[in-house]
């Protein structure tokens, strides 16, 4: 698997007003080198890279250069938000151009296609998706209601990398630990959130990808979330050498995917014996079940079911954001809905309405629940799908509900 | 410029141990789909990534699926140390594949050209450099003196994403921070070096390319450095809107490079008056001059030659890694030869020695500051070019000197 060395490899990403007003020549349209004035270059743009740009209304004009390539398409998105495979127009300059239709707002994983070989925009910086680096872009929303993602002139919180050993693989690992502002002034101690990534992502896409810090920020400004500890982690604990390659998953993307048997117990194993410990160890925490959280997207809250309902004395809290539900789920949960009302203090359950529209299975296990009589709280985004603004949302309105019934 | 919105993008890349003992089938040569045994898989690649590997003397072979490409490429290195352009061959399952000759150890950006196109590798991870973010590999060094940048079994600090606000810039910025294992336990305080990368690279750059963090672990635990706190930061504190496009840098890569007047002197005042004070204030750190120390590589090390010589009363010791030196910077260090070797405790030169056979300037400047009778220490860093082996050199040297004479 995926070792840590404790070589930290950020990316940076600038704040689309830094170019807002970038002047640029009358607008040409696509075939200029000149990006049209209203169409303003994306805050997960490399320095000073005009393009992509995104207009108001959420149209995306796409350009790379390629003089000698015979046949260049882009693809946005994913999670059933994704666009079709677009083709792209050879310019006279050599660039290639296109410009989308509009672009659901959040962050969305995208690529061109060079002579049908998938490679990313060098004008944007990468994240690692899709088991590999892919070019993302962040599409602004101008609704108040998403200002809960954005930087705010509050006090920030740190994002810290930090190694430790975990004895059940016999390697070193990197966790992602989010300690908020003030955490260190005192000796104040903290609850922790256990939050885990989607598949094909690492322990960077709650920060990167999803903002978790800022989002925590935002929160804690507002005092509508308990300051708390966040850690992520990757669920690759388990992949050992020969279990690659991969088997490559449909579509003209290049993820793979190990079979879920390979890591799945295995990192419950390295989360209770390793990580959980390491983090009370080094940082300022509160150990008791009441102050412990777990949460995950999509195959991060199938990891989460299965590290968290085997272990209900460790968890008062737990979150399912799009999850994967293992087929055992329910009959767990509900063998003694009594018992499990009175100890657990929350069991999130998180879906989008668009993903809802063609798997409603997160839809289907609230009802269920209800049916059996266990407490759960149930939350849709609205006008979005297996993706990102999906799971911000969950954070912003998950995080709120947390460690609140608990004593210190 | 790039501004942080204190959303934390990590890469994170493995152990080539992780792997190395994947198994393989008989050796067949490129042309097969298995991995050659003694060719093992690099630290760089991403999870379960088979290619690109490493042969045990340094060759690499590196394989791209590209089965409708017309003629495909490959560029590894920089700094006077890269590869040719090297034709890739096509093989009958559509992927393109290329044994390299020996690669110099140590960290090296490549690319590959697919009908033209630069485009990433999707088996290795990218980092921020030539303005981009470009695919990198790790060549592991066998030579024990190479074993300080590996991490080994000793306490790790951690690094820190940290939001400030610049009044100068009036922007939110993000600087990396690097705090000793220890750090936070007591009310102990420490040292600070500022430490900058190159041209195209960010303040990400000494601890993803750099391992400065492991360099620092492994001198701190062998106590032949001084604790001490490490801030990186990037340069383009003064890009503005319209500052860009770039202008395109020579030869085949995407890299741009703004006229360096329009960050200098701007990253300077930022520094002064917005990033030290926010260290200072967030971090327990010794604020007096004989406890601060500025490095920087490159281009970092013009941006540091032009903010510490006007401010010599700030900085006790400053280090040039390859830096480029201002035209100036000879006759402002000589003119009181005798004031400078009292007021200043340590003014570090390196340069490799593949770098100085085709361009000698660190070298020259080392020896006219000797005739001026101006005390100064300089390395030379064997076998290496322009490139971050020489400068991890010049950070596991140049740490050990600083903070020794002064007291706490």
């Amino acid at each position: 698997m995926r070792k840590p060395v404790g070589v930290v490899a950020f990316a940076i990403f600038g704040v689309a007003a830094c170019l807002a007003q970038a002047p640029s020549g009358p607008a040409a349209g696509a075939a200029s080198a000149q990006r049209p004035n209203d169409c303003k270059p994306a805050s997960t743009n490399v320095i000073a890279a005009e393009y992509p740009c995104i207009y108001p209304d959420r149209r995306v004009m796409l350009r790379i250069k390629a003089p000698d390539a015979h046949h260049v398409q882009a693809l946005i998105g994913g999670g059933g938000a994704q666009t079709p495979m677009m083709d792209m127009v050879k310019q006279p300059d050599g660039n290639w151009t296109l410009t989308t239709p509009p672009i659901v707002e959040g962050f969305h994983y995208y690529s061109f296609y060079v002579d049908g070989v998938e490679m990313d925009d060098p004008g944007s910086h990468t994240f690692f998706g899709e088991m590999r680096e892919i070019s993302g872009i962040e599409i602004p929303s101008p609704r108040p209601e998403d200002a809960f993602y954005r930087v705010h002139d509050v006090p920030h919180g740190q994002v810290r990398s930090v190694l430790y050993y975990s004895k059940v693989v016999g390697k070193w690992r990197r966790c992602m630990v989010y300690t908020p502002p003030g955490y260190g002034k005192s000796t104040e101690r903290y609850p922790v959130l256990y939050l885990l990534p989607g598949y094909g992502e690492d322990e960077l896409g709650w920060f990167n990808q999803g903002r978790g810090n800022i989002i925590l920020d935002n929160l804690i400004a507002a005092k509508k979330a308990i300051p708390m500890v966040v850690v992520s982690d990757d669920q690759f604990t388990a992949l050992k050498p020969g279990e690659s390659p991969l088997v490559f998953a449909a579509g003209p993307r290049r993820g793979g995917r190990p079979s879920f048997g390979t890591y799945g117990q295995t990192f419950t194993e390295v989360m209770l014996h390793d990580l959980i410990p390491a983090i009370q160890s080094q940082f300022r925490t509160l150990t008791d079940r009441d102050h412990r959280a777990m949460a995950g997207l999509s195959m991060g809250g199938m990891q989460m079911f299965l590290t968290v309902l085997p272990n209900l004395d460790k968890f008062a809290y737990f979150g399912g954001f799009s999850p994967g539900v293992p087929a055992t789920a329910l009959a767990t949960i509900t063998r003694d809905p009594a018992a499990f009302n009175k100890q657990e203090k929350l069991l999130w359950l998180g879906t989008g309405t668009v993903e809802k529209a063609h798997n409603p299975n997160i839809f289907v296990l609230h009802e269920a629940l209800n049916k059996a009589g266990v407490k759960n709280t149930y939350y849709e985004s609205p006008g979005t799908a297996h993706e990102w603004l999906t799971w911000r949302r969950d954070l912003n309105h998950f995080a709120p509900l947390l460690f609140r019934t608990s004593s210190k």
